[in-house]
């Protein structure tokens, strides 16, 4: 069989193809957007992300500035977490976590008879160094942020939650708040589009930084 | 804000939803198939993959046999191995993992100019209790694993690498062999779609079971 075997030639030519199939979609974007609309794309294959993607209050620079500090990142899944390129956290110091798997969290949950997001959201809110959270999975961990965000104001919330039931509804609440914010509109979204958000910052920082 | 905050009905929830908007769609899959389907769209949110979804030479039945004598589960991300429910999985004795992030991975791949997926691959396969392959993102380990499978024949391929060089490509060429595999047709897939497809299988032995 032939096929292309070198990661950084199928990583070119692939983001070739996205910018050619965009066309002049890709120019409603500022210079510092394009990079996450491209990632996106190129995680999902589903362009009509494009359509559906909403970029506010300054949130790429917002959340650029976050990073440099070495913020923490609050992640609603595991995944999440598992997704982030651990090498590029770590050029920029800064730690992502989820706590929705902690036994803690599980049993408060339980006890209490709501999601592990909304217990780990509030138990993430605690900490004043987390500045960025990233939640491509439950609707539960947005509104519990936008509930509770008031004493720790975020400088970026990427808000994916995909599925059927309260995520195209949180994603609307989400664009209430005068806060960076980088959303889907809709039903989808997920772990995946919400890692390749942050990568799409994160890669171009990098970039830019000669790192 | 007034959301739905328990677990079990939000789930109820988005099935019934999903349910509805197939429609009829959904009798042109057998019983064991149906919850398949339904959990990649609950997944993705994205209705298209109950048109791109193939399931060939009985893969249902012969990856549940395969999970049920415990077998291993190579899967071509890491994000596909967290992503996995790990009290499902102890419940059948059954291993995900994968190789892709070790350190002699990422070396030998380096010294070849080849993907760490390819690596990751090429070694998965000399252990002989894997039999179930996931591959959510790399069209080059689906290659792999195709040209190098004949002496440790699957019980169950997942081919669903997501994107724009070799991932459609790979996917044909999976369809040429007489192997239970699973697939989504042209670009889509990814991590969270082949975690969704290997749920789909073990929550219905799971209930089944009566365990």
């Amino acid at each position: 069989m032939s096929y292309i075997k070198a990661p950084m030639d199928i990583e070119k030519r692939s983001f070739e193809i996205i910018e050619e199939e965009l066309g002049e979609k890709i120019n409603s974007f500022t210079e510092a957007e394009k990079p996450v609309v491209k990632r996106i794309i190129h995680t999902t294959a589903d362009f009509e992300y494009a359509d559906l993607l909403d970029i506010e209050n300054d949130a790429i620079n917002s959340g650029m500035e976050a990073l440099k500090s070495g913020c923490k990142i609050y992640c609603d899944t595991n995944m999440i977490v598992n997704g982030l390129s651990r090498g590029i956290l770590e050029k920029f110091s800064v730690k992502a976590y989820s706590l929705v798997s902690d036994e803690e969290t599980i049993k408060e949950a339980k006890e209490r008879g709501v999601t592990r997001s909304i217990v780990g959201m509030e138990k993430a809110l605690k900490d004043k160094d987390t500045k960025i959270f990233l939640i491509g999975n439950a609707p539960t961990a947005l509104y519990t942020l936008l509930e509770n965000m008031k004493e720790n104001m975020p400088k970026l919330i990427v808000g994916v939650p995909v599925g059927f039931v309260g995520a195209s509804e949180s994603k609307e609440e989400l664009s209430k708040y005068d806060v960076p914010y980088i959303r889907i509109r809709g039903r989808k979204g997920g772990s995946t589009v919400a890692v390749s958000i942050l990568h799409g910052i994160l890669y171009q920082m990098y970039q830019r930084e000669g790192m």
